[in-house]
């Protein structure tokens, strides 16, 4: 029988208290894999359409991948999913750190949690046993607190909590997930899914060796690894400057979103960059588990602004969104509007959009100091930030309208408000342009939870021969398409690298280890798979897998009344940039509409619907799935 | 710069007697690999709609694939691909031996053939050079007789000759081309388009060495070949017993053709075994350029019936057709027909269905003595069989109509003849019986050149946890499909495996050693294609071929005319087997149109018209063909 997985899922009825351990068939592990498709699996499976995500019928899934807690660099990502208090619809994140490993060694492949606690509880888990215990004592608490005191009355410092934080108790709509108060599961409001529940935190704690069919082979990737990845210049250069490596050629392209995506270029952008960042503020690289590369920053500051190095240091993601975005080229204040996001458990990039639309709104007299309380809300105000931040994760004044997120924001403040709204599915846009990056205009249209960072493939790394190219070349890529090529050529790179991307989430692999510019090729995830379970699989059987994945999460959206009018782009995102190297390029309607047909047709969903078709979910073994008629 | 291939094609004009040869841009051999998919390309190209298949219009490509000629075990073969004399629609056979390996030496992938000479010719190829020269002397003589002349002529015994015989010439519209007089691309009438374009032959001789990439690679694979394929039961069993190894269980089976498919066993079949054959006139056992599996039959018989080991002897096919089939237990006798076959290049399957239908019409009173000159027609004549045989290739008498293949026959024929044509877009049943392997439901019914042996995945293997099943899980195929199941999961399955076999024909690799039963795995497959190429490719990529060469051979069907009114069955398949294990058995008219709908959808084609979508077509790069509207 297959390993690498520990074949159990606890599952945790919050309502009544009680916990059970599910032992999972075999084949439903090879069929879903782990991470986004099995929590995917559960869901659809279990929980019907139309309940109240911030009600008791929600369900909330934790899931690792069948790698996760093996040595293998990369491979320490978990996935939690829920139904979205966001976007209403399907809710996926991915989080790396030292979480999902623990859970494995703890004896589980994931939580399955239903029902909402009468009063605040968390999860403490143990080589295979859980207890629901108290939490009183640390509602309203920081995540740091709270992971301080949880670790001190189970008496062990090396805990490892997930957990949300007064975000998420308060129910800001995109309160996120974080472990070790920064690895963060930061998309589509699930803490304030545990919020709901009355559940601020998942403590874990494992001493369990995985089960590995080929615990050499899966030591050879490994070792593979660590010798090879400083072979890769990006990768280097991912451990050198971070994740914010790129904002110097993105401003230089004109792809840096600036001013709530108004331009693609800021004038501060080198006080921002990756360099500026190891220049000024770093003291330390850190990484997730079993992973050298070590992408992730720990900033210390101090001055007008204290920011703790316990909460880590901004990644790309916050310094475009709390930085460029609202027009702040202040890398300190970044750092300590980051520091607060982890602190209060609310994700960065819908938080800094937030304040960005509230900034526009403000400037364009649609808010007035009366609605901010007296703050002068213009772009480029750190303090107006950093206030508005409290505001959002305590839901204080204004602070409470935005913590519904810029879709319900916009159509409560009115006055055209939604010109300004950049949302898709009311999830607010990540830090890449689509009128630049042109997969992104299908990538965030067609995403099942929302504009998302984590589908993102960048055209410009297979636009040429680049060593990019030479790594995709297995899916059939054997000619670049031209980054601005808006043909079927891009609808279906887009099409396959969405697979490998949804792939990732799947196996639990990070995008800054596998994905093609980087270290780890199909090969060796495939190698890598192989040891761990003793399986003999292929590319063919894991981009069905991906398929299944996609569709699955497709399915899920049809049920709760998505159609094609929601696959679509903020109205700006149509229009021209401003200014930068891209002035004057928007997205134009027709061709977006052509691109949307084609890739509904190209993944076998209706070119006109985009409903999955019956054979497809016939040929993806997913016709236990009950799709509304018509 | 990928390697394997010469990169070279001839082209030959039969009218103006002029060749040339083309250098082809290696993007073309990645995207359709070489074989069925490169040579299907070439016709949809360059060849219209609605040409004459015996006319001059029609183009005649000969294909190897990029490991033709390379010495890894069971990459001998070619494929032969034209508009078809059968049919009227896709045309393609493959044929093993030794001619695709010469032609490679000879510097070529590929020759593609247009016009029609103004007299007998026959082309000669050797290292790059083509002459067309005359073949009047040989033009009537048998395959055996033209292949000395053209060897003593040339000076060359060494020379490898693909040919058709007088069954050619007379345009008998199910003629074939043989090579070394025994291996046969045997379906669609191939040979019928040569004596159309009074090509008689193409003779071969090459003595260049084949460039690799990797030749220590290429030797490993052929190294693992040699030393692994005994340790598979079923493939010993091949080389013991050859293709009519399963005669005997599939009698039991009740599946063996027999009495013009009325009966799926036959009361001499133990005479007819492989066993059987090797017990009583094998002589020696023969293979294809390298390999060891040998599989091949040589038979000699003295006494009544002289038949000559330069043809070799019956594959199962032609037990089947000539023996079963016709009643006929009688070995020997079956073996001459055989000989007949090959000495006047005519298919032995269709000849066989043509002569059971005939059978069949003569016992139900609708062809009398005076239709067959006298002989007496009946089930299990001996005689009147191989004097068929004689009366088909040379257009004699009632061989004349039986020429035409059984579905113009039967409508010649009248007074209800057609319940007798076994035959799908016209062309013959195999021998394998759809009411028992149920994947052929479709395989029949779906395949671009009508009923075909070559799309045969015995659902058997893939039923309970064999060694096949282990074999084919990198397709995804976790848990078996009961032989009877006849829901989406055996569409999915067989629409997988017809990809699969698909790759086969365009990897010029041979069923019976690649087949999940037997010997070669995908991963050694692609570990020499690799070697090989130079190439980084993958199981999703080489799908993507078999999907690109199985969509350009239904959009050929398509511009023809064909719509999903073809793709059916012979009416006596819809009813009960009578006698035998599954007496009683037949195909549900209704669960077959759901089947075929589920299919169509499930490869991307109209699920109601069966005609590949846009998208589809735009996936698979494949926007370059144009579909008549509507």
């Amino acid at each position: 029988m297959a390993q690498g997985f520990t074949g159990k899922i606890l599952r945790v009825n919050l309502t009544d208290g009680t916990t059970s351990v599910e032992e999972l068939d075999p084949v439903i592990y090879r069929r879903y894999l782990g991470g986004g498709a099995l929590a995917t699996y559960f869901l659809l499976k279990e929980m019907p359409p139309g309940v109240d995500p911030l009600g008791p019928d929600n369900m909330l899934v934790f899931m690792c991948s069948i790698l996760t807690g093996t040595p293998i660099p990369g491979f320490s990502r978990f996935t939690v999913a829920a139904k979205s208090p966001l976007t209403e619809g399907f809710a996926e994140s991915e989080a790396g750190g030292f979480w999902g490993p623990e859970l494995k060694w703890a004896g589980f492949d994931g939580i399955i949690i239903k029902g909402k606690s009468p009063k605040p509880v968390y999860l403490w888990i143990k080589d295979g046993e859980c207890e629901i215990r108290d939490a009183s004592h640390i509602w309203g608490k920081t995540t740091g607190e709270a992971e301080k005191i949880i670790r001190e009355e189970l008496g062990d410092n090396r805990i490892r909590i997930a957990q949300t934080g007064p975000g998420g108790e308060n129910l800001v709509r995109y309160a996120c997930i974080l472990n070790n108060v920064k690895h963060a599961n930061g998309r589509t409001g699930l803490g304030a899914v545990m919020g709901s529940k009355n559940l601020r935190a998942v403590a874990v704690r494992g001493t369990q060796k995985l089960a590995l069919h080929d615990e050499e082979g899966v030591r050879n990737v490994t070792r593979w690894f660590a010798q090879n990845w400083r072979e890769n210049p990006r990768q280097v250069i991912m451990h050198n400057l971070g994740t914010s490596n790129g904002v110097l050629n993105m401003n230089a392209g004109g792809i840096l979103p600036t001013k709530n995506f108004r331009t693609g270029t800021f004038e501060h952008a080198d006080k921002i960059s990756g360099q500026a960042l190891v220049d000024t503020i770093l003291i330390e690289r850190e990484g997730c588990y079993a992973c050298p590369v070590r992408c992730k920053r720990v900033v210390d500051v101090k001055g007008e602004y204290d920011v703790d190095p316990y909460y880590g240091g901004p990644e790309y993601e916050t310094i475009g969104s709390l930085g460029s975005l609202c027009c702040i080229g202040d890398l300190p204040a970044i750092a300590k509007g980051s520091e607060l996001c982890n602190k209060y458990g609310i994700d960065t990039i819908s938080t800094g959009v937030a304040i960005a639309f509230a900034m526009e709104c403000y400037e364009e007299g649609i808010l007035t100091k009366e609605d901010t309380g007296g703050i002068d809300l213009r772009f480029g105000n750190v303090d107006a930030m950093l206030a508005m931040i409290e505001q959002i994760a305590f839901r204080k004044g204004l602070g409470d309208i935005l913590a519904e997120g810029v879709a319900r924001a916009a159509e409560k403040i009115g006055k055209g408000a939604e010109r300004f709204a950049m949302h898709v599915k009311k999830q607010e846009l990540p830090m890449h342009e689509p009128r630049g990056k042109k997969s992104l205009i299908l990538a965030y249209a067609v995403s099942p939870t929302g504009a998302d960072h984590m589908e993102n493939p960048h055209d410009g790394d297979f636009a040429s021969r680049s060593p990019a190219m030479e790594r995709v070349a297995p899916l059939g890529f054997i000619e670049p398409v031209e980054a601005f090529d808006l043909s079927h050529r891009k609808v279906r790179q887009f099409a396959y690298l969405q697979k490998i991307w949804s792939l990732y989430n799947s196996l639990g692999v990070c995008t800054f280890v596998a994905a093609p510019v980087y270290t780890l090729t199909f090969d060796k995830m495939i190698e890598a798979l192989e040891a761990a379970t003793g399986w003999k699989t292929s590319l063919w059987e894991l981009m069905k897998v991906a398929e299944r994945a996609d569709t699955m999460a497709r399915c899920f959206n049809v049920r709760e009344g998505f159609t094609r009018e929601d696959d679509t782009l903020p109205d700006r995102i149509f229009g021209p940039l401003e200014g930068g190297a891209l002035e004057g390029v928007g997205v134009d309607r027709d061709v977006f509409q052509e691109m949307l047909s084609c890739y509904y047709g190209m993944v076998g969903w209706d070119p006109e619907t985009g409903v999955p078709t019956k054979a497809r979910l016939a040929e993806l073994e997913l016709d236990w799935i009950e799709l509304p008629e018509g």
